[in-house]
């Protein structure tokens, strides 16, 4: 397993004020958009050699292993840059539900209200 | 239109640190995800009550209605807010390409490499 990611992906990363980027985490077979997480250098080159993904918890300010304690793991099949460097898209094959709360995805549960009729 | 959210909303969002949510845009047809905004309170606002994506630029610190000048609107059929407050699913109906580079999404280009066999 490399902690140490790639300097030349490294170079392509722009960063939040406290060094991370925006991971997009897709079903590789539904395309469902599972959750959005946080990722760190060590997370990225931890994801990228292991195959499992792994972030940065903000809350907790630690390196997190996706499904390390609730069998949730998420096995990565695709990760790409976007076109300014400062957001992930993870497609990967999802075990169990996405979500902590148990929903599939961490956006099952929040519709908010748009006008019926734009003005 | 509506340039102030909605209490009720506002209170459920958890910002970064300089007032902003990553908002996950989707194609509601395909499921493609496109690109990845942010949305500062009056972005997130404007987009649900127009129904036109409109975001919070990091780099020109200004708001911008995606597709003004390109013409590569968005139509937002859905906007969904996740778990923890702190990231927003906006599912459109995308006019043209919804990368600035012409591509279809902003994460085409860069793949990045897995390593063949995970240890």
């Amino acid at each position: 397993m490399s902690t140490t990611l790639d300097p030349q992906v490294a170079a392509r990363l722009k960063r939040t004020d406290d060094g991370l980027v925006a991971a997009v985490v897709q079903a590789h077979d539904t395309g469902e958009v599972l959750m959005l997480g946080w990722m760190s250098d060590e997370a990225l080159a931890r994801t990228l050699s292991t195959g499992r993904a792994t972030y940065w918890s903000r809350s907790r300010q630690e390196l997190w292993v996706k499904g390390e304690t609730s069998g949730h793991r998420q096995w990565v099949r695709e990760v790409r840059l976007d076109c300014d460097g400062d957001a992930l898209l993870v497609r990967v094959e999802q075990e169990g539900p996405a979500c902590h709360t148990g929903e599939r995805t961490c956006f099952d549960a929040d519709l908010l209200p748009l006008a019926a009729d734009p003005a």
